[in-house]
């Protein structure tokens, strides 16, 4: 292949010079996906916040954030722009004022990218958007297993006297679609207050393994990681990062934060421990800007994002090879 | 009658203590509603908005930033608690993921409060809620003049492949469902960049009368009102007032800034003239406490509820008598 | 009893929508007291601030953060509003030009709740404020134990050359009133730079019992509220937990902010630790919102509140059962 | 005279670089004040705040904004460094915690201003600080003219059930002290909602000028200068400047902002024209730090202060003369 | 031609989605630049500033801001992107720590637009871009006349002790070069403190006529254009439009805010004046996001350049015609 | 001696009153530094810089923060300003427009500061300024120890196509000119992405000696410390600290922030058992306000100078006995 997915790098021109791609990577319109093998897409939707909107704003801020990151990751070696061909394509067109259009559009949009081989690292919008992106990216009779990163288990059955698509309900409604194998669910990192904790008892109950905050500070990054791999095993297995898993404090610009949460330093730990896994996608959400005003929030997605993005190389790497 | 109207005085308990009801005035549930003749309503609802959203948040704020209100204006000599039972009747339950459902709690909302005869004085939310409210408010074969102060006509057909309802396009919907006399609406303010000026073209070809703010500036607040009043004259008049006709250094919390736009001083002024007129309404709308890191916004949007009220309290005097 | 006590859900209406009461709790007027076990309280006050005042603005920014409070506590399975009757009994009427008349009108609240049987959990204002509650609460002759969560120990003597009244003096003023006993306070999380250490040494001479926060991090939460729950006993005792005790990347909007403190995650395990203890009172103080551009200060607050609550209500059924 | 009274040169060392001296003037304590003709003073105390604190922390703010102010007045070739001897006399020694022994420490220290001859350019502080530099300045039986630009007449009789000393009352008291002649009182830019009026009732009863507003924007700068000066005439006359006259878009960082204010080009036009009038001192209030995210009230301030020294210099001047 | 220069609609995609380009433009590279009437260039770059930096932070915050510019302006008619074919050309990739090889790499950039044929519409960066921007547009011996809107007449010889180079020098330098002829330069809105008088006096000698502030409030927009269209005639002339001309309250986000400046409405009246005259470039310098809370600055700088596009776009049509 | 170095307390005078001198200590001209046995100088320079400006504005700020600083370490007992004389030196007068000119400017201030025996406790500026600094500090032939706590090694060799002096060059620049001995470098919490690893490559050739921060985590500060304590040994040894060594949840105002940091307790745990050393000296570089909306940054910056302070008073007195 002749033209080159490398980033443009800090040493050549400064980094706050140029159009915001994510990590600065080219940016290309549906016409010029060939050879791309891991797509960074934005999805700048909320319409499905149920308080504090917001993450329609998230891609572009995460764009902006991103032209910090280089090349090489210290704490593992791996360098995912050389390791798959990643580009950034852009945002999915959706409606900010009609949720049910805009679930199709972003489904439509995922088909696509699925039907290419391209490996999609997504970033929110509210975490309602991985709803659609499981429908373009799950087969028929496939379930897909779920790492899922998260102060809230989103398996909440609907909001408003019976509205179900919200920002709460993604998970619900995923595995009533058959999109996801709810025995390869794990979920870490829930805690805060709740309704009523029907959730998490009907998550539960057919069969997801929640660690709640409090046992994943008990048993460290290592342990929760070791039984989320041993759960999801070696089938295809999404990840989503929902950026209120982080702690407030190291995240503040987000709808729905709860205290006491991961710091990032556990949080890249136990990304890097996917490594290996059979990654098909993985999406960073919930990032929102007005909330922010220092603008760390993004910095901290685009981190975790470029985490996602090193194993998510190595699992193109791995099944190129 | 029995019961006080009045608001609590700062002068008695610091401004800051105490929970925020509309400028400190009683908070009353649906079923203490008896002699109220003007309700503050809050609308906190922004699933219209096509681009920056946080409208929602506005009535929480609005009333936060009214506890810092007096009784009297100094301009005019009003005390309007004083001239009409004014209370705070609490905001209506919408639906922030569900854009129709909304539409019909906000107009069943209004209903109740034209059943009781009370006078609205709403407070947004984005300009699409002053649609239901004109749906709640109108009757049958009475549309009803406006007095619109805003930055953008809200006279656009559609968006996003036709979509009818934002909050760029309450007005067109409005005239067409025969709740606004065209003929008797005048939008004073409107400026900045437009996508291809078809709304403007429409708006005068109904009969619209519109002054762009190079002829405000022109010809002063006072020729401006005069010719207003003229054209709604003595019938029935609903006031809008969305946040953005004020320039964005006085009022930077809002979704669609326009710069060159009307001063506060300016705008009070006009707000005064309407005093004498027979309005049935008002509504301050768009203030997006996101996007305001002083909170400033919010504190002009109350005065102009302030002065708002006068004239509405004057027209409810107007007409007991 | 008849009337309900419980929030209001976000499930029903919009955790931005209505009066940002408490928790979403009932907000009732001295009149309305009856069948209260726990009630709410402000105190918004900051006259003894000696360096960066905003604490006055504490309780309606608290309000306004605890909208988004549900029922259940996920940690520990229990549910405070549940197990006993909670209400917002509104804010003190204090007056932020005079000290001595402030003092004054907070003991003479503080002696009605306690009159009616009511267990206090107040939200400063200044950890001055703790002085007239404690005034309010202790019986003559039954002084109280404490549990102290703070950077500081408030305990210096006087400022300015011998003002005997600031937010850095009010332990040494309760313990000589007796309204504390010395051998059952607790002090959990001091740590910064001292003015001399005069306030430690008497503190400790007098039987107080001091964690700095180098001998909590080196110990952890367990072993200190182990120490801790055994020095108070089963004896009546008061929870006064200061959010500076908070680290300020945590909770930067406090007055005297202290780096290296508590985090989140560890401050929630240790008030729960608090559970099965006698408790009579709390108080979470010090939040000053024009301090903290992005209001999560308020919110760590409210979580902790939430936390204290909960114990509260279990000391409450405990003691009617 | 030896030493030099001239400010550090931006063009000679950064204007980020060293301490921050108001105007980059030099410092001196008590001991060192021979020379000095105008002494720049901060006055860090809001005991008098009724609502919104954090004034205390106007003088430091402003000093660092001051070291952007240069040495020439373009818009009248004023060199006021040049026309007078400047110095920064530091702040006086205030006690947060007891306004009544504040109010004495800022007596006794003016009184020694006076002592020395120093024509004294005070920044606040809230604007109760202006009652004590009075009774420093003013001499037994030699009531000031005062010159007063505000949004309010700060001519309240008492607060909070007959409290007398707080940010709305100085003028009432200095009046009943003798301090001011109430016949050579201008009030200039008085606007928004107030308590009852009496305040305004109170004072033109006994002779005090005021422009509202609307009488300040219908008339002009130079109408309601020209009929300013006229009313206090040659004799001492002493000017006040609270910030909160300056319209909140351009002076957001205060306690108790009103709409509609003045622009400041309007204020720069009409402290200008205070030239030539026997002035003995002035003052800048009500500057806050806490609630102004981005630091513009305090530029505004020290311009202020700025056009302030440039008349002050003159009259120092014709009096030397 | 048959490529399509027209920005992308808010109507059919959302302004928040997508790469932001300035205005919405194609965004083209050096080898793309065919048929390009009118190039927009970010110079992300401010070595030259004194005191505050942060403009090299400007191209990216003004083009994220553009994406809410829409095609028509109501105010003239004009619609420049049907006008004129316009793109964004990208950013001059700087050195940001070397002010010398900046400055060529600045002029060889401009010598390239200029050799195509493409009138330039510069995002600055600091105010010295301007310098070698000229360098690279002005032809020998054919010196450009200057409409100049700024604070500051940036007619300084030199600063810390003979360094010639800052963004107080440009025209100093601009004029010595022959780049600009002095009798054809008009500089609106100067005001503020200043170091000496000497830049005025300087500018003043040689022909420059400067209109101070004083004198744009007294004699109105349109008397001070025509006497600015005149000097500068139907010559080949640059407009540089430095932010810091507009009042700070409306334009915050700038590193020498002065007091009392230009207001947006007035701006945008005196830009549209420039019509008719032979304008061969323009640019907008010295946003600085860093300094700007809540962004507002850029969007009224992105304005600024919708308005010097308009009158740009009329230049390049008269020519073509 | 007979004049006092120790600071004004906050007991005698408010903490936000007076001028902002380092710790509220003596500000001492060149004249006047007889006595003085460590100087607090400030840096304020950022010409260094490669992406986001600020750190010019740091010593400021940090003075500001740095009055809320007591007398007493109380997780030590060290009370530094009583074991050594300690003064505020002021600040180096660099020239922001030239950098090689600075770094002239900057040693020649350390040559005398080293001249007279002073050791320095430097504020930057960004990191570039520790080269001058050391060519100041470091004699001919005896190469200093370095412990340095950072996110990146700023051993790069150049920037922008082969300049040599930026702030992630010094310490390659300080090696090649024997500054440093190599094998007396420790470098701690390193981390985030790189441009190719050749940076820590190079140094680890030389024999530096690198923690990464997942290191630093999995070993402990006591382990860290230890081994780091044994490579320096006895020789001089000086300390640089850049504030992006911690986490950006506590240090967000710096240029280059990295997730992952180190938190401030463990910090402070590290550089207090610096204790002991023979340390000559100490900066604190790379805190940017415009970077940091709550001011936090400089908080924590202070109260590491003030950890520094300790260990160093420490090394004064022991050189001194």
């Amino acid at each position: 292949m002749m033209r080159s997915f490398l980033p443009l790098s800090g040493m050549d021109v400064p980094r706050f010079a140029g159009l915001p791609s994510f990590m600065r990577l080219p940016f290309l319109g549906l016409e010029d996906w060939a050879g791309v093998e891991i797509g960074i897409i934005g999805v700048p939707w909320d319409g499905g916040t149920t308080n504090r909107p917001g993450a329609r704003h998230g891609p572009r801020q995460l764009r902006d954030a991103s032209t910090m990151i280089r090349v090489l990751n210290q704490a593992t070696g791996v360098r995912p722009f050389h390791t798959a061909n990643c580009a950034d394509l852009g945002d999915v067109p959706v409606n900010p004022a009609d949720l049910m259009d805009s679930l199709a559009r972003i489904k439509a949009f995922y088909d696509d990218v699925k039907a290419r081989g391209i490996v999609p690292m997504s970033a929110g919008g509210d975490h309602l958007v991985t709803l659609p992106i499981l429908r373009g990216l799950a087969s028929e009779g496939a379930p897909l297993g779920l790492i899922h990163y998260d102060a809230h288990t989103d398996f909440y059955d609907s909001y408003f006297g019976g509205f179900a698509y919200t920002h709460g309900t993604p998970f619900r409604r995923a595995v009533e679609e058959g999109l996801l194998d709810p025995k390869r669910i794990v979920q870490i990192g829930i805690r805060g207050t709740a309704y009523d904790g029907e959730d998490v008892e009907f998550a539960r109950s057919i069969g997801v393994r929640i660690f709640m905050i409090e046992e994943v500070m008990d048993k460290g990054a290592d342990a929760v990681m070791a039984e989320a791999r041993a759960i999801v095993g070696d089938q295809p297995t999404y990840v989503s990062f929902d950026i209120d898993g982080i702690d407030p404090s190291q995240a503040p610009g987000t709808g729905t934060p709860e205290i006491g949460g991961l710091l990032t330093h556990m949080a890249q730990r136990m990304v890097r421990q996917l490594d290996g896994l059979n990654l098909v996608g993985a999406d960073l959400v919930e990032v929102s800007p007005p909330f922010d005003p220092s603008g760390g929030t993004a910095w901290v997605g685009v981190n975790i994002m470029f985490e996602l993005l090193c194993v998510l190389s190595g699992a193109v790497a791995a099944r190129r090879a």
